[in-house]
């Protein structure tokens, strides 16, 4: 068996962004927290831009109608280009949900590569992982996203994971094995 | 002449935060910019947060008053955090008045380092960078930092640049002396 690491890759060249975006329970952060220590493991470093944490650190200001969701996924976008411009990887797990946004990112990222978490709704519903869609089925709250606010899933996603009947770690295996065949990473993980 | 690169220090101990702070036109980002290119040559990964380009990445909801500018001291620090946390060092140039502002950098990032860039406000003003003293003095704009807004020195900053008859690369030269001493970077520069 034989081992590649990150660090075989050339310096400025091991950064890249991996955005997940997907309904609320999707598996975004399931899947990316999953995903740090085997990318670690290839010598590699990662920084985890989750939602709610990277909310408190820039954009504590922001609530989520639309105006505000975009202006933090420009700065979640800033943020995720200086790191991976520095040889590191950035995991982005947010819902993201406008297309605008994402290819705003995209744009300005340069090494960008798009994640779709392509979770049914039905089943986000069930996971239900901060009790939002049942408060918004009750009307407790408003403008949440897959109830009474769009999402816009990717036209062309980079890579599409599904999560249903698939265990975080099977989905983040499926998800290296892509990232090698774009290149981002090297081909054979030992 | 041996040469000792910033490889050398263990991975997980590269990065740091020099964070530059003083009167507008004490020469912050000219000392940064000097800083750049002598930091990568010892094979460090180095990271800019200029105080204007990041207002435009992370803050450019942001006016200048008191909470506005500790709003954004605090998700510069945040992006100085996740830099160099990851190995990478990150320069902030940033007027960053407040003593509580960067007291509340060095406890966040850890890995900080205080410059305090002493450059007389009689100099500063002669400089002139952006003509905002000019501005200011007419009173075309207000809330100037050293002309109708404070800046609070550093009691105890772990640098401190001067930067009258000096040219930004004798001054960036102390600089990397002083965080040799301070361990940041290795001691022999070749």
């Amino acid at each position: 068996m034989s081992e590649s690491t990150g660090s075989n890759l050339p310096v400025g060249e091991r950064g890249f962004c991996l955005w997940l975006t997907g309904l609320p329970s999707a598996g975004k952060t399931t899947i990316a927290k999953a995903l740090v220590p085997k990318l670690k493991a290839m010598g590699l470093h990662v920084e985890l831009l989750d939602g709610d944490e990277i909310r408190r650190g820039i954009s504590s200001d922001l609530g989520f109608d639309r105006a505000a969701r975009e202006t933090h996924a420009g700065r979640v976008s800033y943020v995720a280009k200086v790191l991976s411009r520095n040889d590191v990887v950035a995991l982005v797990a947010l819902i993201s949900p406008y297309r605008s946004s994402r290819a705003r990112a995209r744009s300005e990222i340069g090494r960008f590569v798009e994640v779709y978490v392509d979770t049914p709704l039905e089943v986000c519903e069930t996971r239900d992982v901060k009790g939002l869609y049942q408060k918004a089925r009750a009307g407790a709250i408003t403008g949440m996203t897959g109830v009474d606010d769009p999402y816009e899933p990717p036209e062309h996603p980079d890579i599409v994971a599904h999560t249903v009947n698939r265990t975080p770690d099977e989905v983040a295996e499926s998800i290296l094995t892509d990232l090698a065949r774009l290149g981002r990473i090297p081909r054979s993980r030992g």
